[in-house]
């Protein structure tokens, strides 16, 4: 059966600024959305200004991996919904895809316990994403730079804890580098963090960049596991007298 | 100059159980300030019941690393409180040393962002303490394994990420094993956590549990790295036209 | 396309001692093979008496995944052998499953770096291997813990680089812990270390050792990554006058 | 006591070319020891054209900390010597800094079992060292991050196991980047590949580069950890009849 994605978004550049509109008439939610149903996904949407955000006990019942959008607006996302998202994905097993700007939402910044903060600047500049894992899932299919000719600068110091395992490292015009494909486990959930796509820019209609979230969803989706108890055990083991 | 320790405990265990008041005297707080004082740390120790449970804007401002025990109070530890020693650790560097059933308390599950939960089981029974990494400082002067003869079990699956180094590793008798010296960097701050240390055990008494706590303090404590700087930045390099 | 296992095997313990030849009659690689081939992959075997060990450039160069039995003539394998299959792991991107003893192979050793020594006991005692990573694809329906009545015991240390995921551990009846699911990343290739499967035991006739290598192939099988190229470069950016 | 540190260096271009004799008048591993030894370590040095290399057994008995620089010369070094210095590494705990071209040398290839290929150019480039962890020991007095105005560059991908700890990355005006300050552990050791040092600019001498030669000693120096057994080992427990 395909692997279920539900594609949030923030969803309120697209409706204020034309500029961003015209770049995504679709929303940014749909920009993603249609390259990961051409792959093969069954996908679904949700945005902020939706009953619940979209995220409904049952959508993220069935969400077998989220990819989440945010900038403006993550204040507004309300404390009990992303409780169940992160129960969801520790518990439950759910993979989470953070875009860019995401770096700095309610549930990234929860998963990592740190600030997640960062440089930024917006002067239209050249990145060029090092893939520096050629052997992980996630690499699959990729050259070994994906550059975008205009994007917002993200720089280190990023304030994440170390990745479990870096997979793409960016270069800036302006002097400056970020771990920019960075991959975590957390409970019975992964974890990806990929960079690239300030809303100015038509970065999620680019095709590798696509291709990194496509992999990156086949990468993260839920494991069969062993369902873990917790709590008052008895011994496997006879104790000695 | 030494560097500042402060011993945080819950110190209830040992004000109701007289059983537990026998075993720590002074508290398991005042255990584990003997040996770090006799280190030669400059040690201070806190406790729930204080006035902001100890941990006052000064305390934490001038201590380099934290020590916290807690088990059945977890939840009235003040969320503002934790809140401060969450920022300490990440913006300031301070170092936290989280022990036994500190698993659970808020400071530690704020930052590794999972339940951190695990299986247990009170059976007076044997653990062995496993050193999986010689080379690292928080080894310093240990012999192959710590024998505690009689512990509380905790074993996995400890829901915890990753440690970024697995210094220790326990057996227990009853036929589990358990991450029971675990490395993390987080924002500017090293956490250790360490497990043995059931309150109706002498654990703190054993002269290499304390030789582990001692030689994770000087691990943890705040290294004058750069002073990052988050936010909006000009470029570096003058970018092409 | 189904994956291209070769399974390797010393095989000359089941040649030389009629008891271990009841239990393995096709020999330990039969044995995984067969397990193998039920789960879809295209399995071949080698064995160290065929001509270049049955590993000719060919065999290689049309393997996707390696597993590797051996134990008492490590000594035995051609340097030249060896060299060509560690290049085809980190060059070519093959995976390579290392199974217990395998642990003191040339190819083992190449990789890690370290002299992966450990320590040793045959007395018929039980070993439960613990999943640390539910969330891991090595982990696939594979319960908490796996249980074999008698095994041969390692124990730690075992010296190893620290794993890139350390997926499970084991725990012994005589009282050590082993870390014996063990992931790494070598150039293009994957590696997993997995304990359990002394040549006196039936432990390869297991379903759930059975299921652990074939989760392992899965997750070993290589990617499309980038075609890396090294050497002299040209600037990708002019550079200032 | 003070850490004793042995300086090797090939020593060859500062011998037959005039311009890099005039940048190192007493050779690369002279600029070096100076360095180390005005931080206090007790400081000797090693060439490839003395006996042995100068790596005696005395000399390695008595070495905490190796740091080595090679380049052009990487087969002189005879493997009988590397040998003895990765045994000395992996089961004495020696510590070992590798600079800039040594990333080819036989010791690091054996100890990280990969190629250590990469990209490279010498076009008096600018290079921007930034520090990604400020809590790590070697990041000690360092600033957000270290510019050199002209050096050789080294760009990803750098054919590497993934770092237990990767403290720096670099910026190349070019277009790359190159994860440049990379811990490890090898058995009882720590390794340390430290990128900038070509041998036609003056990096030894730019104080910021010595400061992190000088917090890489400090942090490979070895650690009393347990005296590590293999082999064959009697059950710690009673096992079951």
């Amino acid at each position: 059966m395909a692997i279920a994605v539900t594609v949030w978004n923030e969803y309120r550049h697209e409706k204020r600024n034309p500029r961003i509109a015209q770049i995504y008439p679709e929303g940014i939610h749909g920009a993603i959305a249609g390259a990961l149903t051409k792959a093969g996904y069954a996908v679904g949407t949700a945005t902020l200004d939706e009953p619940e955000h979209g995220l409904t006990d049952e959508v993220l019942a069935r969400t077998d991996v989220l990819t989440w959008w945010g900038h403006m607006a993550h204040g507004d996302v309300r404390d009990e919904i992303v409780a169940k998202v992160q129960k969801r994905v520790v518990e439950g097993g759910m993979g989470l895809i953070v875009l860019h700007s995401g770096h700095f939402s309610k549930i990234f910044t929860r998963l990592m316990g740190s600030t997640c903060n960062l440089k930024w600047r917006e002067a239209n500049e050249k990145e060029r994403i090092w893939v520096l894992e050629p052997g992980h899932p996630i690499a699959q299919g990729l050259p070994e730079y994906i550059e975008l000719e205009h994007e917002e600068m993200y720089g280190e110091r990023f304030d994440i804890p170390a990745p479990d395992t870096l997979v793409m490292c960016s270069w800036f015009q302006g002097g400056e580098i970020f771990r920019s494909g960075c991959c975590y486990h957390r409970g019975r959930g992964k974890i990806f963090y990929f960079r690239p796509g300030h809303e100015s820019y038509p970065t999620y209609h680019n095709a590798l960049v696509q291709k990194v979230i496509v992999n990156a969803v086949a990468w993260a989706a839920p494991v069969e596991g062993p369902a873990n108890s917790f709590g008052n055990k008895q011994p496997l083991e006879p104790l000695a007298k």
